[in-house]
């Protein structure tokens, strides 16, 4: 097919990018394809501002390919599906996370572990094999493969509901993987952010006791009466922290900054876990004699595949989880960006795409 | 009950003792508790050199209370057995590995881990409740609680079955708990040592498909040849190294020495598993981006509960495995251990106790 004829495939879309490291974000024409025979157009409502997106943003990791538009907790409304999508129609509430394709044929793929394929499309900063870009959710439509598009339960609030779809999975994932499920066992939470207030949340909903392990102790209280937490632990506290010993069965670690991994192993009992979802640059100092003599385990684990997502905002609905947020309009983005980088939002920030978004 | 009294109780022993850091071992006479209800006593045949033997000697880990005897890869005979020792009779064929005592009432205890238990006690360089000290298996008789004692297969040779005791558990034990046990995986055993060659053994008896990993290319046509790997990898060729990424189900790192785990991650599919038995004096650098993006766990393990190790060695004889051993006389131990120090051993030693040791 000829560029023109491309060229004619595609349509015209709206949005919000950074055209260079500063990260600072402009409204932005672009264009994205015709919807086709496998895909679903939303009609973009909420989109929740991720740390990731801040990284991306600023070229943290390196990979930036400006101009950016980012974005990959969506939610919007079906506006047109294709003829062979059998999933959806026209008015559903949908949604759209951390990826947009994948090669659908490898083991991964086959295991509904998409997320770990080899050739994942992220929903933005990303190609297609056809060469063309992919722009994210601070925009006022996308058209998404049905493969990679969730139902969004009636009960889940759509704004408050949209960070569930990266920082939700990527906490409900580990849980169930690494079997940190079982009622009555001891979870810590370690760093309360968007990911752990949502783990906070989901680890009640499984019967778990929790303690969130953090060091701003004035988080305390907002941790036991407002996120449901059963105890706090400041990890500046060594008196606190020792009596703690051996005390948890599982961890999950969402500090993204390097930081030492003994004191959080020493926490764990006898086959605990430890399982950390930050991504700091340097490698983390792994003592080793803890994991030997306590039969303990460090683990990673990336969002989830397509199956488990839906699994979990389906979980989330039955029990009335969505993340803690503050809505903003599309034009205090930039600002918003300034108050993530100090970690400065309780606990996710979510844009007001369908209302504040306009040419 | 007096002083005189309890020295009443006692029998006499004799062994072979380091008395300071040098490590250097000479004859050592000394005293076991007359064997009690619970007991069963031992008349040592063989014992396994382990590397652990080497550090305690030479108070490598900063806790050896001399004299010391070392030798926790016991065989023997029993000679005598308490009035409610149900599972041994004299002239039984028995085995005591790295443990003689334990709390019999926490969590792991009961749980048949008492490899974990807080209260463990150590066959040697360690002391009873009672204060009184434990000698290990360089010796000519010992006196253990029934609950610690193994009953050896009879078509386990008892020389080179010995090993199986700490060895065999040690890399065993882990296999079992991380689930790298299905037929027709791939495992990487890391260091071709005590643990490694016996990795390889009972992994390739579980049906795996088995590839050692050694910065040595002189061991290949061993590891393949004589022990039965499918496949050799020099650590230290980045091609090769590279060539194999991606490519492993799990990894059991017998490599003591501080060393990158980077590469050996590297090696791990989406999913894997690495499992480290050493002790590096160090914390080890852990990257966590491979973790993260490939759901990967770096987990610890220490030998084994008396449960699982009768459940090995029985395995073990099942399936016709035991350690690839020198056999050596007390009287060669000090250049035994010389020759360890600088991993010169294919690939345990084991003494010939009842055969060299007098008087």
């Amino acid at each position: 097919m000829s560029k023109l004829a491309e060229e004619a495939k595609q349509q015209k879309a709206f949005g919000w990018a950074a055209t260079d490291q500063s990260g600072t974000l402009s409204p932005f024409n672009f264009s994205r394809r015709e919807n086709g025979d496998e895909d679903v157009t939303l009609k973009i409502l909420y989109c929740g501002v991720c740390h990731s997106d801040l990284h991306i943003l600023r070229n943290d990791w390196g990979f930036t390919s400006y101009p950016v538009v980012p974005g990959h907790e969506i939610v919007g409304v079906a506006t047109k599906v294709g003829k062979n999508v059998t999933k959806f129609k026209a008015g559903d509430r949908v949604g759209v996370g951390v990826m947009v394709g994948s090669c659908k044929t490898c083991e991964c793929c086959q295991q509904d572990l998409e997320n770990y394929c080899p050739q994942i499309i992220f929903t933005y900063n990303s190609h297609n094999p056809d060469g063309t870009k992919n722009y994210g959710g601070y925009s006022d439509m996308i058209v998404v493969d049905q493969r990679y598009v969730l139902q969004f339960p009636d009960n889940l609030p759509l704004d408050a509901g949209a960070p569930l779809l990266c920082a939700g999975i990527t906490v409900y994932s580990p849980m169930k993987y690494y079997g940190m499920t079982e009622a009555g066992k001891h979870l810590g939470v370690s760093g309360l952010g968007g990911l752990g207030h949502v783990a906070v949340k989901i680890a009640k909903a499984f019967g778990l006791k929790v303690t969130v392990i953090s060091s701003s102790p004035q988080k305390e209280s907002e941790a036991i009466n407002r996120l449901g937490a059963d105890s706090f632990l400041v990890s500046s506290d060594p008196a606190k922290m020792k009596s703690a010993t051996g005390s948890m069965d599982y961890i999950i670690d969402t500090v993204s900054a390097a930081h030492p991994l003994l004191p959080l192993l020493s926490l764990l009992k006898v086959n605990g876990k430890l399982v950390t979802l930050g991504l700091p640059n340097k490698p983390l100092e792994l003592p080793v004699f803890p994991l030997v003599a306590g039969r303990k385990l460090v683990g990673g684990s990336d969002f989830g595949g397509m199956k488990e997502t839906q699994e979990m905002l389906d979980f989330c609905a039955k029990h009335n989880i969505a993340a803690d947020i503050e809505l903003i309009r599309i034009d205090e983005i930039n600002t918003a960006m300034e108050r993530l980088a100090k970690s400065d939002v309780r606990y996710r920030f979510v844009i007001d795409v369908a209302n504040s978004l306009s040419q």
